[in-house]
């Protein structure tokens, strides 16, 4: 792990899960560049996409991420891309996340500059900031950026209140646009069920978000796994201390039982926090007063 | 966390659960030497016994520990001691773990140099060395030398075989005598059971340990915890690649289950190894490949 007092986290995420070999080369920059640490990647062949999640300095991390935005845009072609996630780009999005001695104000800035960064190198590509780096408030949820995805990012570009925050206003011919943004931790946790009925997936993503009535600071989409012969409720915890991964787990467990449908198996997607990890580890073992401190690295 | 890329642990266990004043007394020296930090602190009183958790640099936790070995003798008296756990002394046991940039040999070696420190500073103390610093090998184990406990430990220590390897050859009048060792990590885990027959957390805690047919790297005991109204299988796990904390706690389950006894609530005390907690929680919800390094710390 890192043992330096600062951490800022980027978790850039590529339309590309499939080809082993173009995500090899996308992992390059983010592997070789001093003041960087690829901390993890997860890639899935049904979303086809791959998530990196790295750490390290503010500018390091912007270099390595703008080098890998140019390989993105030579690799990937979003006209050929079919996956089961929503996407805008062949990056389709990069979120900055200020872990430990940064705050939210240095991650909104480095996201600009990153941005800024981006479309001066590739200045065929729009790019949209997002989240708490959003220059307006209905910029700021990633789904909606996302709504009509690649395909309709051109029309979308051209309505005053989707214009790019840079580059031109119409999408890369190959590699759509890209969103670049400042968020909050969250966590990315996966669960698949043994069916392949897309629409129990979908039910159940809807009855546990919190947009549907469920659970607070849970957001969820129902996905299709056809490559496992499953379906999937694919979940972002955006405030663990709200919701924590168990009561989604059990949630989501529940709903799947109601409809006689069983867990397979589950995903952690990038990190989770020491004390997330705890606070679930201590309500599976009914330990009322666990501490994440307990947790030796 | 301990950011330096060494780190020796100790986890010295004082016969008194009860008394805050005392335990704050003992406290006092492994929280302000300097070069070791006090990682964590339980206390039970049904145990009668407080464990306390400690990192840093050898010679700042000798001193740390020589010093509180002289407040144990100052304030406890075994004579008036009355615990559920077998003890020997009033700072009943010293383990050093090697955990980061150190090994066994250096564990074993600050064992030795910190027994013959506290024989000197305090010389009507016996010290006995265990397990990776034993003498002889029937004196590795620490059940086998906390057995006949402060009660027996006159006559046992005029035997040959449990001539102490330091200090005088009959028990410290009130303060008993010290094991002090060195071993590899382990994790201290009970489970505590909504029943007040005793007879139960035995037979489970038989069933379940190792010397019992039941699982790899286990120790278990049953204890009587009168001042919750339940009981308890105290376990320690040696090896938690054998068998792991979610192991520990479904086997305990499984045979309380069979006994109509529910399981009331659990304990960890003191530090569980990253992998361990990755492990463990990775089991529970249903992940194969979770990563000890996706903890973010």
């Amino acid at each position: 792990m890192n043992h330096s007092n600062q951490i800022m986290e980027a978790v850039p995420n590529f339309s590309e899960g499939r080809n082993l070999n173009i995500i090899d080369k996308l992992l390059t920059p983010l592997r070789s560049t001093e003041g960087v640490r690829l901390l993890d990647y997860s890639r899935d062949e049904d979303h086809n996409r791959m998530v990196a999640t790295m750490a390290g300095h503010p500018d390091a991390l912007r270099q390595a991420i703008t080098d890998a935005v140019g390989i993105a845009i030579a690799c990937i072609d979003l006209n050929r891309h079919r996956g089961e996630h929503p996407r805008i780009g062949a990056v389709d999005v990069i979120p900055f996340i200020p872990l430990r001695g940064y705050d939210m104000e240095a991650a909104v800035r480095l996201a600009r500059e990153t941005a800024a960064g981006i479309a001066s190198r590739y200045p065929q590509l729009p790019v949209i900031l997002y989240e708490e780096a959003a220059t307006a408030p209905h910029r700021r949820n990633l789904a909606d950026l996302r709504r009509g995805e690649f395909e309709g990012l051109d029309a979308k570009l051209q309505r005053p209140e989707w214009q790019p925050d840079y580059g031109p206003a119409r999408r890369h011919p190959t590699a759509g646009a890209v969103a670049v943004g400042a968020r909050r931790p969250l966590i990315a946790f996966n669960v698949n069920l043994g069916t392949t009925d897309i629409r129990i997936a979908k039910e159940i993503a809807s009855s546990v978000r919190q947009s549907g009535g469920g659970l607070p600071a849970c957001k969820a989409l129902g996905i299709e796994l056809r490559s496992k012969g499953m379906v999937q409720v694919s979940m972002n915890l955006t405030d663990y201390t709200l919701t924590g991964i168990h009561q989604a787990y059990e949630a989501v467990s529940r709903e799947a039982d109601k409809r006689g449908i069983s867990v397979a198996c589950c995903e952690l997607i990038g990190m989770i926090p020491q004390e997330a990890a705890a606070h679930s580890l201590g309500h599976f073992l009914r330990i009322s007063n666990f501490n994440s401190q307990q947790i030796l690295i």
